[in-house]
């Protein structure tokens, strides 16, 4: 499909390929390049442990960008300081064939810790990687970081905002599956802009936008050492400039958070083994941060994800979860609907469990939990935890 | 078995038996009951909701406390201001066959939440359940406070403290599975002893033990409405009393670790759809704390669990673990050993992968990560996921 993912912004290109990272034969290395330097703002994971394409990515993320590489097969992650040459070696002989600085250039990897990071076949893909890079490849790249990933994730975002050459617009794409938690677990995500806008800006958008999306997905409770989402913004629409109070900031912002949720939500979907998207939304927080905690711990719990697998309308799960996330919450007021039927509100209520059931049986289940302690809401994703989960990761 | 449980102390007595809050049928409410008044201590959940059965506990933990009432089938949580009223008059009860006050009585629970806590049929069963109390009975009390748990959990331990009547002894019993985790999840554990002991040092004893045994544990992140540990001592042994600054207090304080490790141990091993038990050793913590999060967060992780039941040596889930706790960690020398062999010491070290796979084999794997960041150590353990663990929560 045309424009339909990470080249739908003027000026970028991107293009994916097979290089023998991953021994079978899907792509696994991605190019994401811009006609002209780019601002760039991130979001890098918290581990202790960290790839060293992530800590390359995290030296030059306040750099004018022209190229993002991206790998998947390999976290180049604790594999020895070969590895980290290796890394250098690439970054090297990518900016000599894109005709940039080695500063403009990021990088990301997601796959298995602790193996050497090859750098023969990536060397050898490099140009026509390179060569390969089109408005029309993005879908390439997009396969090429997908991990136990089932679905390519792409999306697009219109903003309304006017440029001088066009309508200023986003594209992104992402890979989740795995580890996916709170913090950024082993998700990548990069997010394309031809708006004008200014650092600051940027900075503020995209932490606002990962805070309320990525920041409120989980498949389980680890935290990967690889994570990181990347925005960069070309200004090839020529749109005036945008900083925290242009009024064109809102909806700068609105369509970062749009690419964001749709990116998170089709992660979550997609977690592994997941037969069903768990949604949670939260209200009645005494404060934000209470009613995220919330909606996270219940989106998290393995029990209720267990329940919600078995179509089991186990609202003590729910309250058992939330009561353990340290929030203030009206235990004598507090309230549950599953799939929008009230099951619970201070006491037990009276439902038809059959209809409930039925209802839980098809692949989006919707908690509400109202809070009743305040004026605060959050909206937390998750999935279901089925056998299929502990099959793909005992092996 | 005679007593090797809960009355292995002197003055203690116990039963259990089917009254009818579980269907099927096995023994779901248990009586333990000491001659004289005892000396209390507790933890409890920290859950927002709590069991009205936990609530009335914490009321009268600092009273004299004669006996704990004890079921399973039931959490006694959420369900209404009838159960509540069924509460008391339960105690009431069994307060009036007993000839105790009703200030000197505990409860506990477990089992699902939000369904009415039935009167009539624990009514009717208490004069029988007081009535069979003995000496010999503690495993009738151990298995009624059950749930998804395959095995009884009782243990002893000696002091080696002297009294004027005998020597001290403590006893336990507990049950888990399900959502074990930091914080006591769906857990109780009941302790007896004949020690002579003060308030102050039985509290200050208690929470040292359970801090390095109960609160060590994980089988998944949830935590439950109805957890506590409760330990009863009655001076039946009539040692000389036991303070803070005793000569004994040392003695005394090892047995109710030894206890409550063997307990939580017990739990681990036992948790739902677990096949090993999961040892995580950790060394060179800059302090307590960090060494305690990274063995839960390695313990309680996910995908390291998966791994573990497929015997994979997959290291890097467990760097990656340990990394997202949110703990002091020197990256660059930290260490990794599974069952003895050392797989990691900042750079990926060659190993026999084989011989480790089949030392996985069994059904304990130990791991021992030293974080290289201080002289911190502790112990945590869990069990590996496995698809038994879905199947029993999705039913």
């Amino acid at each position: 499909m045309e424009n339909c993912g990470i080249t739908n912004p003027g000026g970028f290109y991107a293009s994916g390929l097979h290089c023998g990272i991953k021994k079978k034969e899907s792509n696994d290395l991605a190019l994401v390049f811009s006609e002209i330097p780019c601002v760039a703002a991130g979001t890098f994971t918290t581990n202790r442990f960290k790839s060293f394409s992530l800590l390359w990515s995290l030296r030059n993320i306040d750099n004018p960008v022209r190229a993002v590489l991206a790998n998947s097969g390999n976290a180049n992650t604790c594999n020895g300081q070969k590895s980290r040459k290796n890394t250098e070696c690439i970054m090297e002989e990518l900016a000599k064939i894109l005709g940039t600085e080695r500063s403009e250039l990021l990088f990301a990897s997601t796959g298995t810790i602790g193996r050497e990071f090859p750098c023969g076949p990536v060397l050898k893909a490099l140009p026509l990687l390179a060569a390969s890079k089109s408005r029309d490849n993005h879908t390439e790249a997009a396969k090429a970081i997908m991990t136990t990933d089932l679905a390519v994730k792409e999306c697009v975002a219109e903003t309304g905002i006017r440029g001088r050459k066009k309508e200023v617009v986003m594209g992104g794409m992402a890979k989740g599956s795995g580890m996916i938690n709170p913090s950024m677990a082993t998700m990548l995500a990069f997010i394309t802009t031809d708006a004008v806008v200014e650092r600051g800006a940027l900075k503020k958008a995209l932490k606002e936008a990962v805070d309320d999306s990525f920041n409120m997905i989980t498949v389980d409770n680890d935290t990967s050492t690889n994570d990181m989402v990347v925005c960069l913004a070309n200004g090839f629409a020529g749109n005036s400039s945008i900083h925290e109070e242009s009024s064109e900031y809102p909806a700068f912002s609105a369509g970062l958070k749009k690419i964001c949720r749709e990116l998170a939500v089709k992660i979550a979907s997609d977690g592994e083994g997941a037969s069903k998207l768990i949604e949670v939304r939260v209200k009645g927080g005494w404060c934000a941060r209470d009613a995220r905690r919330v909606a996270k711990k219940i989106a998290g719990s393995n029990l209720f994800k267990s329940a919600v697998y078995g179509c089991l309308p186990n609202w003590g799960r729910i309250l058992s979860s939330a009561g353990s996330a340290h929030a203030r919450i009206n235990t004598r007021k507090a309230e549950v609907y599953i799939c929008g039927i009230k099951v619970y509100d201070g006491n037990p209520v009276e439902y038809d469990e059959k209809a409930l059931i039925k209802k839980m049986g098809g692949s989006k289940v919707e908690i509400c939990f109202d809070m009743k302690a305040g004026n605060f809401d959050a909206t937390g994703w998750g999935c279901d935890l089925t056998e299929e989960y502990v099959r793909i990761n005992k092996e």
